[in-house]
Parts: structure tokens; C-alpha cells; sequence
């Protein structure tokens, strides 16, 4: 049993505007709760969480219980506590699955895995985007056709400022003349993480069955082999012998060395 | 003409007790006035930077006209700055170079750039360490003998938690058994990064010309083509023709949709 | 039930001479044989194959019916033809899993899916490898100790002549003053790879449990989720509507465009 | 000063019949030709070769006084002989850089330095290609726009089947829906590689300003450092002391360990 959790900011679903009615037609009670009824599955144990919840969603015991996280969130990025950020770094670290959705690419915590700026260009006209899988022979890519469109999209483009190590999985056309590294995989220490770029919240996106299917690849593929405690990283016992002590080293320097 | 700046903590070699006068006999005045003078050349203009001068060493004027920083640090890396990071990477994105020596890899700002945990083993008593250049051909190790020693050095040993687009330039092995990447270069947004182990402060390390050598070829090659300016992201005007309008966005979208 | 395929060149184990009897200490009837005892369970259906044999011991039909292949050759390299090589590429591009051990860093098959030289230092004196888990994470290393070693071992040392794609998975330490890349994966097309170089004929090493289990683990790790059908690569028919055709074309020119 | 060779198959370009006399409209005496023309500039010697000339336009003395080989190639890729892709392989091993034009994707060269089939969709009905820039900052990239069309242009879509570390520098769009990693990097032992994908011979592609462009920062960015002498590879003499030798090697087994 793979152990989920999807966060979302959950702010867009709620406004009490025309865009807020607009999005309420696809996700009612939000992107998170849509995506877990529609990745409902016998070896998936999907929870939900939101920004307003307390500790932001993301207690010590849903956080560390959870093998992989999805992640949405787009307007309310600033407002993720940092320490939030450190403590799901760390569950990465040990080996915690991350799925990247949509505008989450902006958001912290991506940025934070990655190092880089994770900007990109971007438009909103509801073009059509036209995915392409790159690997065919990948887990996140298995029962999915080698091309598939989204009638309307919003355009996400290169340049994508990402590590040079993303592995492409998925690439996307759209009518506007823009192309994209839509699915892109990472490791990061004993952790997992994929980006995919679909998802905008104004069109129904996460209702078709392709998109669908590539995250719920994606949290199997992402989901860890283990959970590895904090190394304890010292090795002050050589494995070998050493014949080269230090003649300067005459005091004890052991107290100030101390790493976490 | 190549603009970089050495910043160092600048806390081991002003201690007041056996260890620091053990530091000073190698670094009277510092590891950053050590390593300007040493790697003193006619395309370099080297300034030197340290936790205790105003703004921590790097107010913007200093940081925004550096091509190239060198960064030492160990017992003091809680003490930087959030907020000098923040810009830091922001420098690094737009194209300055980073250098990050020996016990850097735990710096906060070689853990922003990587988002990894940048764990390592490691093991002080002395013991030698063996330098292999693997990456003969590359900037980096540019006339440097294919094997050095360092007679007595601190062990950093593997497994080292870093991304997998590390390309590998030199490795170490050491007396008591231990394997390591000691420099390894990276590419994020416009910006080059080096890491390189050797250099624990109670050694004379950075006295060996093989060890300058490196550092100096890894400043030229991280010295920027250009600084680029923060991309506006946005695209908005398609650059092709679009038949495809969303027939649900009656509304204007533009205001709520702002990213960096 | 993963089928494997152990091929060796089988000639060392059968010399009359001195060096052979030695070898028949360890391996009587061949590193072959060998090895698919020591590595019988449950879902591995394992069958050896050699140099002598017809074909040179991989015609067509077990070639195909192959999911992963594990390859041992040292003295008679030359001696696969390259028409066989071509074959095993082929199916490695298919989705079949490689692994190749030790002295076959040099084999034409490696050789060729690498693209580089695969050049590497080497000496045999018989002096201890102590090998480090580098991705404790990585299926490949479940099971195996952070660090283990063997007595006897023939040193083989950076530079490596490899991409840079590959991923470090265990990493060796030689009494002698060398490092080396021991465990390295790549992805070709729909195949994995992956390189071990512990293995020397003279040592009883593929004896070592540590070993066996990094072997074990390896032939799970590359056995193909799917093997793919050689993809037809035209896509003649547009699958977006094209205002600009060329004016120019005015002929056929689709037969002169043959590609495989 | 870079010596260059451009190498051509140059067969279209002499056809006699329709395609031929409208490929002539644009190259007269040959693509090859035609490039050395356009790339004239101080810093570069360039020389053209094609198929039929002696040794297949390569031999010893123009490959190795050759720093950057540009190749061309399309219907011929099956008449260059083995021998010479091993030269050539050879010669990018040890340094000389390597830039791979349109279809050369399927010369045998490209496919022998990647290991893949490099395989790609591709289809020729005219349709208007645009280009993007993701790597703005590399030296490929210097001075060319961050997005350039071709009116008319042979469509190289994804899937295509490259190695992992190919670095991304530009990407394709295509009128008919079909996205591409058009410019790519990688590293092979001491040599650099670039392929870049525009350039098929029945339109002008080769007289745009930004594709000559970045063929010309390729060149400047793929020549090499040095171009390094074969490595011998052994290196018997230990350097650091052994205190375990092997008690079963009591012979001599120099004689039997040879390796090129």
C-alpha cells in the first residue's frame, strides 16, 4: 500500500468570483479532492490536505506517514512556511516520493529540490497543447499514447531553468508556437521527483484520462524502495590502517567538529 | 578581466587557543588573504570578503560585481543569512560562477544550489589523500598531474548526497579506506558551480601548488559569458496564429495570474 | 520470470597451463555456470551461453527470448563477430537489460553502447578492493553493507573513459592508491545497463555473497517492463493543420526518403 | 586557429533530375561547399571532403590535423566504411570536436559516438519550423535570438532516441504539431559533440543567419583544449604500499593480460 497525499492551496476553488463559479464546474470541492477520487485505486491510500488546515496540511504524523506527495498550489506559494519547506526537504531526503503539478513549478518547494529558478515563459489564452511521450519505455509512461491533446491549456514554455539532469519523459507542442519539457524526472538523494506541467485550474485538465493515468504512474514509479533514517555520517574508525598520522594534530579536535 | 571574490567565515584562525595558533602558523591572516595572493594573476582582480564585515561581506554592490565567488565556511554556516543566500542564488542564477571549498558542502548556499542534503562521511586524523584527475581534458585540470598526495588531510568519503548531473572532475582516495568525488562541476540557470574538497583549515592545503592550481583554472572556467538580467517570463502575444480560444475565459484572467 | 542469458567467452577456465588450473580452483566449469547456480531463484530462468557454441552461442531465437544479459569476456574480445554485436544492440535498444562484468568494460558490446573508449587503468597484483555503496536507495544495492571488501582483487582505476550519464551506484578503493567507478547504470533507448567491474578470473570473486547479491539485484533491475517493437519512424500524416506548405516540392519526393 | 573539415556525402547535390537541379538552386557546388563559405571568418581554417574522393575524403593526415569535423550526410550513411567511423571515433576520443548536421542523425558516425539507434519521427511536406533558444547562456547560443523560424523546413519529431546527458541547447516547434530536441550537447572521453538538426538540402536553411550562427559558436565551442595522446592504460607500478598480495598468483600472468 502506497501512502498518499495530495496538498493543495486550495484558494483559487473558493474565490467568490466569476473565475471561482468557472473552476467550481470542474473541481467542486477542489483539485485535490478530484484528483483523489480519480486516482482512487486498491494499492493507493490517498489523503488530502489544504494550506488552511492546521500546520498548513502537513503535520509531523501526515508528513511522515506520507511515501508520496502531490503537490498543486499557484497563488499562494509566499505563504508556505519555510520551516514547512525544511521538514518536507528532509522527508524527501530520506526517500519520500514528489510529484510537481502545474504552477507548482513556482512554488517553494520545487525550487528548493532543484537549486534553480524553475522560471519559465507562460500565456493564458486557452491554446491547445499536444503532448508527446519521449520515453516510451518508462513506468510513468506505460498505457499512455504516444501523442494526446488538451483542447485548451495554459501555454508553459521554454526556456525552463531546471537541472541538467531532468530526465525527459513527456514534451509538449502548443498552437502558439511554444514547446516545453511537460514530464521531467529527478533523483534527489533516496527521494523520487516528477514535474508535469498540465493542470491549469480554469480548464478541466485533471478530468482527462491520459493526464490522469501519468500521475498515477507516477506516484507508483515515485513511491520509495525504503525509508532511510538520517545518515549518521562521521566514520571516525578508519576501515584500513593509516601510517601518515598527523604530527600537528597534538590537541583534540574532536568538540569542534560537529556536523549535522 | 575576471572580478571574484573570496569569502570565508574567517573563524578557526582567529581563535584564541591551541587550535587557532595551530590555523595561524598556515593562515596568519586568513584562508580568503591566503588564497588572494596565492592565486594573484594578471586577469584576476581579487577581493576579499568575511562574515563579520557589514551586510556579511557581500552588500550588493560588492556581490553584484562579482564574476566569480569562492566560498569557505564550516562552523559558522548557521550564522549566514537566509536573506544573503536568497541573493547569492539569485547571482549564481543569472550567471556569476561558485567555487565551494572542502567543508562548504554543507554551507547553506551549496545546499540551496544543490537541494540536497549534501551529506558526506568523514574522518579526522591526519591520514593521506590521493587526488585523481579523471576528466584530463577538461578546464579544470588543465596542468595537473594525473596523481597528487596531500600528506595529511580530513577524509570526506561517499556516499556524498548530490545530484546526478554532477560531472565528475577529479576523485580522491584515502589512507583509511574511503573513495570520494572531490570535484565535481555544475551547471544551474547561467551559472557554473566547482566543489572541491581539499582544504580543512589545520593542513597546509592550500599551499600545494596542485591544489592553487585547481582553483584558479575553476575560477576562469566559472567566469561568466554574460550576466544575464531576470527574464520577464511572461509571453503573452502567441508567436503563431490560434484557432483554438477558450470559449470559458469571458473573463480577464491577467490580473490574477502573476508569477516573478 | 525474468529469462537471463549468461554468455562468457569461456576460454581461461579451459587453458592447459598453470594459470588455467588455477582458475578450474574456482570456477570448474566456467564463470558461466557458475554464476546461473549461484544466482537460481524462483523468478530468474537462467541459461549460459559461449564463445564455442553456434552462433557463438546467441543465435537469433535465444537472443529473443532473452530479458536480460549478462556478459563475461577478457582474452577473445575480437573474436565476436560484429554482426552479433549489431544483434545485441538491437534488442538492448529493444528494452533487454545488460550487464556487463568486469574485463568486458572492454568488450565490443559495451564498447558500442557506450561510444567511448572504456579505457581505464588497470593492475593485478592481487592487492584488497573495498568497495563503497554510493546510492544506498538504488535497488541495485538492497541488501548489500555500506562498505565491503575482497582480499584479492585485480585494481582497476580512473579515468574511466564513460558519459556522463552514468549513474554511480558503487564506487572501489585499492590498496595500490586507486579509485574507480565499480557500479555505474545507463539508459539506452528502452534498455538499461549496467557496469561491475569486480570479477577477475583468478580470484574467487563471483564466490563473494556481496557480489552475487549486486548481480542478483542488477538482472531485476534491468529486466524490461516491455520490449518495444522497432519503431516505424515516419509520421507522414500531420497531426495539426499546416498553412505553409512548401512551394518548392513540387515533386515526389517521398521515395528518396528511406530511412530504417 | 581551428582547422575544420567539413565532410559532405555529396550526392543530392549532383543528381540529375528535378531534385537535383532544385537543390543546386540553393547549393550550387554542394552544401559542404557552401558552408566553408558562409563560416569564412580569421580565427577558422576550413577545408571541405566528400565520399568519393580518395580514403572517402578522410584520410590519416586530414582527419588528424582536423580539431572540429562538421558532418552531412543522408542516402550514403551505408557507404562510409566501418574502418573509417573507427578513425573518426577514435580521433573524437582524442579530442577532436564533433558537430552533426540534419540527417547525419543516422550517419553511422553519430550512431557509433551515442550507442543508440537514434532513431527520430520525421516528415517533409514543407512546414514551418521554429526554433528556441533554452540554453541562452551557452557559447552555442551567443547572438542568436531566443526564438527564429524557417518557413519551410523537414519535420524531426520526438521520440528521439538519445542518451540521458545530452544537454539541451535549442528545440524545435513544428506546424504540425510535432516538438524536437533540435541542438544538443555531449561529452565523449576527451572530444565535445553537437547535433543540431536543421538543414535539409531542398530548402535554403543553411543561408539563415542564426543557423549559421550557431553552427559557428559550435565550432568555436567544440574545438578542443588538447588533443590527447591514446592513454596507456596500465599502470603496474602501485603507488601507494601493498601489504596484501595475492597468494595464489604464482606465476607470471603479464603476458596474458593485454589490453589495447
Amino acid at each position: 500500500m502506497i501512502h498518499v497525499t495530495i496538498w493543495n492551496e486550495f484558494v483559487h476553488e473558493r474565490e467568490q468570483n466569476n473565475l471561482g463559479e468557472l473552476i467550481r464546474q470542474f473541481y467542486p470541492i477542489g483539485i485535490h479532492a478530484y484528483l483523489r477520487d480519480a486516482l482512487k485505486a486498491d494499492d493507493l491510500d490517498i489523503r488530502i490536505a489544504s494550506l488552511d488546515e492546521a500546520e498548513q496540511g502537513l503535520p509531523a504524523d501526515i508528513l511522515n506517514s506520507t511515501d508520496v506527495l502531490v503537490w498543486w498550489g499557484h497563488c499562494a506559494h509566499d505563504k508556505v512556511d519555510n520551516a514547512l519547506i525544511d521538514r518536507i526537504q528532509l522527508r524527501v531526503q530520506a526517500g519520500m516520493g514528489l510529484i510537481v503539478l502545474h504552477s507548482g513549478h513556482y512554488s517553494k518547494v520545487f525550487r528548493r529540490m532543484m537549486g534553480t529558478s524553475c522560471r519559465l515563459r507562460w500565456r493564458e489564452v486557452g491554446e491547445k497543447e499536444r503532448l508527446w511521450v519521449v520515453a516510451g519505455n518508462h513506468p510513468i509512461t506505460q498505457g499512455v499514447p504516444e501523442t494526446f491533446t488538451l483542447p485548451h491549456s495554459e501555454m508553459y514554455g521554454e526556456p525552463f531553468d531546471i537541472p541538467d539532469d531532468g530526465k525527459l519523459i513527456l514534451a509538449s507542442w502548443f498552437e502558439g508556437g511554444n514547446v516545453f519539457r511537460s514530464g521531467v524526472t529527478f533523483y534527489r538523494d533516496n527521494g523520487k521527483i516528477f514535474y508535469f506541467s498540465p493542470g491549469h485550474e480554469t480548464y478541466p485538465i485533471y478530468h482527462d484520462p491520459n493526464v490522469q493515468r501519468v500521475i498515477a504512474n507516477a506516484i507508483r514509479w515515485a513511491a520509495p524502495i525504503q525509508i532511510m533514517p538520517p545518515r549518521t555520517t562521521p566514520r571516525p574508525k578508519a576501515d584500513e590502517p593509516i601510517s601518515t598520522p598527523n604530527p600537528l594534530a597534538k590537541h583534540d579536535t574532536a568538540s569542534i567538529h560537529q556536523k549535522a
